[in-house]
């Protein structure tokens, strides 16, 4: 089959309604068949406090407790998801919002540790590519939501960029598959500090280099070491930039991941 | 095809944890297709509450304002419909949950009246039944969420007993149907302060004569108008029964509504 492209967008985007519509439309206007997943966003965080719940914190780590997960359940897999699928089906695209218990669809276990409580934060196990391949294959464009379950009852907050690196890895059995972060910088940058030093290619090899030096650093890694397990997964690609640059994607923007 | 169970259940369900779970063990061992459709609960109101979102009332008549439809879209398709979805997958049930605007499901438009704002409640133009047929044929169980969408963009808060009637209306034509609706009284009774007056079996003639003499009244009217209009739309018949009721449906429970 033809290519297939696994967008995620993150926070930035879903809470900012301009840049948000903006980005739905570039999307639709991409060719062939494609996935969404989305981030959280700081609307669960404002829900949260607005219901009185208290941010957990353990060891400077924020811990999801039953309350919060209640919280990210009805805002992740409810009001963030479905308002982007009713704006998909408005600008034509057959969307369908699905949490990782719809259809099976990500199924994950509670993540453990010896000393540390996450709380209900939860680690792929699978993204059922059967499901979601058929679902493409008729047409429809999934929008994952950052709720996974663990076919046990349990629902799970997890790791958006984690979702849309397994969600590439699992399809890139039925599809070539390239996977897209779209996030508030025009992508890795050689000096943080300085938004025209984008990184145009990385390799396993040069990441591993640009890591030890300290150039690649903080949050980045997590989401470098998702897009290199996909591609070692079968993943085709990975491209990381801006979501406005999602209209531009023969100019090459941002960086581009390669095996 | 063979018979389609579509089983909606309410409030009073949704709200209980253990005769919900109660429910969903009776509900997966119902033989055969089947859909479920859910309430909401006063879980939204709470949520509402909670957030010091006030019901807003117009001519002693409950408004779904701009803040409470989000917070129906958080509670009904997001908390409530992924809760049960998780459980039913628990039980060995392959569900979805979907609102309105997933697939395309349920296409309403904002009612509109003369004098009287109602908000944002959407009336039903359309269930996808080839969408929901497709599901059904791999073996899945769609869960519907009483959100609806326009396909402009807007979702809209949509009566859970509409939908199911709505459902079952159209899936008739690929599926031989039986719609349930699981609620708190053991029937429809003639006498509303002896649950033992369960009138077993009601056809159109007599419901309407029942309607005439005030023995059925108040909420029991748009039930029962919408069970009349899923057997004139195609279903095969209509049950109507408590939710405890689901484990004996071979005892001929409740109250059969018929052509």
């Amino acid at each position: 089959m033809g290519l297939l492209r696994v967008v995620k967008i993150g926070g930035n985007v879903v809470d900012d309604p301009e840049a948000l519509d903006a980005f739905l439309t570039d999307f639709v206007a991409l060719d062939g068949p494609k996935v969404l997943v989305h981030g959280g966003g700081k609307i669960a965080t404002k829900t949260a406090a607005a219901l009185g719940i208290d941010a957990q914190m353990v060891d400077g780590r924020r811990v999801t407790d039953g309350e919060m997960l209640m919280v990210c359940i009805m805002v992740y897999a409810g009001l963030i998801n479905k308002t982007i699928v009713a704006k998909l089906q408005a600008l034509g695209a057959n969307a369908i919002g699905l949490s990782g218990a719809d259809g099976d669809a990500m199924r994950a276990h509670k993540r453990t540790g010896s000393d540390i409580d996450y709380g209900f934060v939860g680690d792929i196990d699978h993204v059922n590519d059967t499901f979601l391949g058929g679902l493409i294959g008729q047409g429809m464009v999934p929008v994952l939501a950052p709720i996974t379950h663990d076919k046990q009852g349990l629902l799970l907050n997890t790791n958006a960029d984690t979702i849309a690196g397994e969600a590439a890895r699992n399809l890139s059995g039925g599809f070539q598959t390239e996977l897209i972060y779209c996030f508030e910088l025009p992508g890795v940058l050689f000096d943080i500090n300085d938004r025209d030093s984008v990184i145009p290619q990385l390799n396993p090899t040069q990441y591993e280099e640009l890591k030890e030096k300290g150039i690649i650093a903080k949050g980045m890694v997590p989401k470098l070491d998702n897009c290199f397990a996909a591609i070692a997964g079968g993943a085709s690609r990975v491209r990381i930039c801006q979501s406005t640059a999602l209209s531009k994607l023969s100019d090459e923007p941002g960086t581009v991941l390669v095996p």
